[in-house]
């Protein structure tokens, strides 16, 4: 999806909150917000949200000089999740739905996202967890999704923050592992799941982890590795977790499954739901693909 | 008060809600807001928000060609407040404590402010009345106010919004009128009361009204008219109403009244209290020459 004039505000307020976020000085925060400032004015709309996100955050480390500013709160966050983590993986094995348990838990980590909101407590994660657990929600896709998981032979599985790495080890060990590979980010931007975080959460032990190249939030595609785009473009199933791969994935002609929590109403109307709305969206090209599958 | 960073993201977002308020298209909104992020890019912090929302508000009559964008929004809330008018005039001369009601409903009318929030109707303004009236608010300096006019002789009373100067009509009416001047822009911007709308709220048949000779929000006196600055240095009283006079006068060293509602939250630290508040303030200025009145 392309950037809106309604972004525009939120990216500088994005990029004050960070820098804050990250222990800028006053002084810091200045020169972030300038320099957005001048960036935001001549910004290609049609480049999608994350395109300016990955500016943003670039001006931040050069300006904080720190390579990973985020470091802190992703530890925190992988801790907390970790801790939480034994828990629900006893809830899914003992649930007679265990996919849907797990896409549950995936959507509820996906709120473990300091991109959007920065205060965000333990108290607040379990009360996230309640609700994606008991929220009345439209599950017929979850068959759909199964089915996809099935006839796939090559899954991609796109991370999105650390912290939520977590839930989704918890997603992907309820798909068969020998045919999934996840992908995180190729160097830090904001909280978003880098190797170490792959590793810290275990997520490497359970299938094979690679990188997509990029400093950017979400996939965009044109700035990940060579590798990674081959191993894109020869997956016959894409999971993509998280605002970011939806804002950069949404138009690309793949066979991607969704998975978010929608937390800001430019998304909201471009998926048109509601803010705080579960996502499990198919995209368009997967449909075209089963209709030729259908035709064979 | 000087403009803060925090401030930097909420020029953005009603720079974009003003041009999409006075019917700006999208290519005229996404005009204003690429000059906007430019101007707020080399903004000097040190002055007042008003001095960039006046920089904003230039942007948008130029670029949409608009002398006055936001007329038949005043118009609309001039009426709206006219026929409130006979019940409240009504009210407070039955009220065992007019001086204070009216002030009450002067901070009321404070809420019609188009330059903060773009979505207010008819109920809104109600409810807004009745709170106000009903709200347990410390009074104490109402006796303070009473007697800075009755020892005034020359009181200037700084006129915010239109829709609003009727509800100061109200106040201004429960004051020696014959010492009282009122004061409006000397040129549209935003929903600011200009000369026109002091004569549509009737308050040109009650007190002397004249123009500050900008077209800046609140009252950046290096910008008004030699005359005008004159008259506010000869003032032995001025009532600043409104969010924009409190920004713009609160380091003045003047005998200055403000009464507000409390809109910002950076309005908010910088006078110690939460947003939302109803304020009558005395500055610091005033106390001084309370002091010196003592020690004559």
């Amino acid at each position: 999806m392309q950037s809106y004039l309604d972004c525009v505000p939120c990216f500088v307020r994005q990029a004050l909150e960070a820098a804050r976020l990250v222990g800028g000085n006053e002084q810091a925060c200045e020169q972030v917000v300038r320099q957005v400032l001048g960036l935001a004015a001549e910004m290609d709309l049609n480049q999608s949200p994350p395109a300016m996100g990955g500016k943003i955050h670039r001006v931040i480390r050069q300006v904080t000089g720190k390579d990973d500013p985020y470091k802190e709160i992703k530890q925190k966050f992988n801790a907390l999740a970790l801790r939480l983590y034994p828990d629900l993986k006893r809830l899914i094995a003992g649930s007679a739905k265990p996919l849907e348990i797990a896409v549950r838990l995936a959507i509820a980590g996906n709120i473990i996202d300091f991109g959007v909101s920065s205060s965000l407590d333990v108290a607040e994660v379990e009360r996230v967890i309640d609700d994606s657990l008991t929220a009345d929600w439209d599950t017929s896709l979850i068959e759909d999704f199964a089915a996809a998981v099935k006839e796939a032979s090559r899954i991609l599985y796109l991370c999105d923050n650390a912290g939520e790495i977590v839930f989704d080890r918890l997603l992907v060990e309820q798909l068969p592992c020998e045919k999934v590979t996840c992908v995180v980010k190729g160097s830090p931007v904001i909280n978003d799941a880098t190797m170490e975080d792959a590793k810290i959460s275990g997520l490497t032990e359970v299938v094979e982890v690679t990188e997509n190249g990029s400093d950017n939030p979400g996939t965009i595609l044109e700035t990940c590795s060579a590798g990674f785009r081959r191993r894109f473009d020869e997956a016959d199933l894409i999971i993509a977790k998280g605002q970011g791969n939806y804002e950069t994935l949404s138009d690309v002609d793949r066979n991607i499954f969704f998975i978010l929590k929608v937390k800001c109403p430019v998304i909201a109307r471009h998926l048109g739901c509601e803010v705080g709305t579960m996502i499990l969206r198919k995209s368009k090209a997967f449909d075209n693909v089963a209709d030729l599958v259908k035709g064979d």
